[in-house]
């Protein structure tokens, strides 16, 4: 498979350094093709703003979605936004590393997000009507494409439990995974978390490494979080709102999920 | 009052632009001193990494965490950071004024909590034993202080209601209002959300303006969000996990609201 992971850490000798590069030679000894965005590396421009359009005029206000929908149409966007692109296009899998800062993903990152997923290619896809708000949640350009989180979080496990006070981790990354990788179509794998970072000891590391293995020799069989597609019948048109009864005894992100059943975008196996 | 408008939008002549100077009109009418953080006309760097730090040396493994805690404690935190901190702790009301991207702020408001909220402002603030997880959520640096978001949504306000498929916004919101806002201490005003922002037509600009001044001449009564401190005794030890029984009929984030209670900061009235 091609698989693609979107890093983000400022100092290489960090433990999302070496996780980097053993999911790397992890990979590319499995016979995979991976191509890395390691954005500090890169010196990625995370602001979003009209530089990212080649033919933006300054004295025209800019309308940041409207001006991405016409530079992905017209190939007038920033360069390194289009290789971007090039690369989620290729890639069977999409990998984001980062360590959770402030229960969201680094700023570098998130203007990863913002400039690459542009209007027309991650969003605005689709038929848009009264009967059809467009090919989103599971459906979409990178349809068909598995992705997954590989984090790192300071905060202890018990922390980010079901009860824990700085929230489940599965709805803070709710935004990440439903809002970000399931929007555009991709299919979410559970993420891979390593609580505890900065406390972590020399010994506790290869065990993190086993773990991350076999995460990685698993990523085209593992079950997906079993979001519901917008257009399969779940959701009451125009307002989208999911329908009555379907939620069981769930409230909030969770009634987004499909509790029982098997994967989305997979074939029964 | 003194009030920060933390202000994140590429063009002053949009939405958030105009909302942004009449916030600032009603504010000051009104008598209040106010300061605003316009991050793009500041072109802040969004991007955390060593340059944060004016002593990190380059063959020095960076980590992040670490850096910041002995830079602000020693006084060499690249000015702009120690800029904004101080703006913080001037304030009485923290307002964050931005369009929602991909579910969460744009990068660089992000990379302004990123690098602003450092070590031993922030967070790693307070007493650390079984007893004792730090002063946060509720409690620390800026205790106090009113926070609120201010923020325009290009989607419909049905989307993100209760069954909406992006998610209940106040589910949406709870990484920044608890995980930034509460975190090192701001009492959390009910966010003021315009949506369908990008279909706003002239003539229902002038209703979002009533509006959003009742909320404005209203920041220091306007009852607040009632998220459970962390040190009054809702949560267990060592786990902080909230209390069995205490979540009510609530899953997920709602949990850490007391459903019923009157506001948490404030005295009774």
């Amino acid at each position: 498979m091609n698989i693609l992971i979107v890093y983000a850490h400022p100092e290489p000798r960090s433990l999302n350094g070496s996780l980097k590069n053993f999911s790397m030679a992890v990979l590319e000894r499995a016979g995979h093709r991976v191509q890395v965005s390691d954005l500090y590396a890169m010196q990625w421009k995370a602001t979003a703003d009209a530089g990212d359009f080649l033919e933006h005029e300054p004295e025209t206000r800019l309308r940041y979605p409207a001006a991405s929908g016409e530079a992905f149409a017209n190939g007038t966007q920033a360069p390194e936004i289009a290789a971007e692109q090039a690369k989620l296009v290729w890639a069977d899998v999409v990998i984001f590393q980062f360590p959770l800062w402030w229960f969201s993903m680094p700023a570098i990152l998130k203007g990863w997000v913002d400039r690459v997923f542009a209007a027309g290619f991650a969003y605005n896809v689709g038929e848009h009507t009264p009967h059809r708000y467009g090919d989103r949640y599971g459906e979409g350009t990178l349809e068909g494409k598995r992705a997954m989180v590989i984090m790192t979080v300071g905060g202890r496990e018990a922390h980010y439990g079901p009860r824990g006070i700085d929230g489940p981790i599965e709805d803070l990354l709710f935004p990440i995974q439903h809002g970000i990788f399931f929007y555009p179509g991709m299919t979410v794998l559970p993420p891979f978390v390593v609580y505890s970072a900065d406390r972590l000891k020399p010994e506790g590391y290869t065990a993190i490494e086993a773990a991350l293995e076999q995460r990685l020799v698993t990523l085209a069989t593992t079950e997906p979080v079993a979001y519901r597609v917008q257009n399969h019948g779940d959701y009451e048109m125009p307002g989208l709102a999911l329908k009555v009864g379907l939620e069981g005894k769930t409230q909030g992100f969770a009634m987004h999920t499909r509790d029982s059943s098997p994967c989305i975008d997979e074939p029964a196996s």
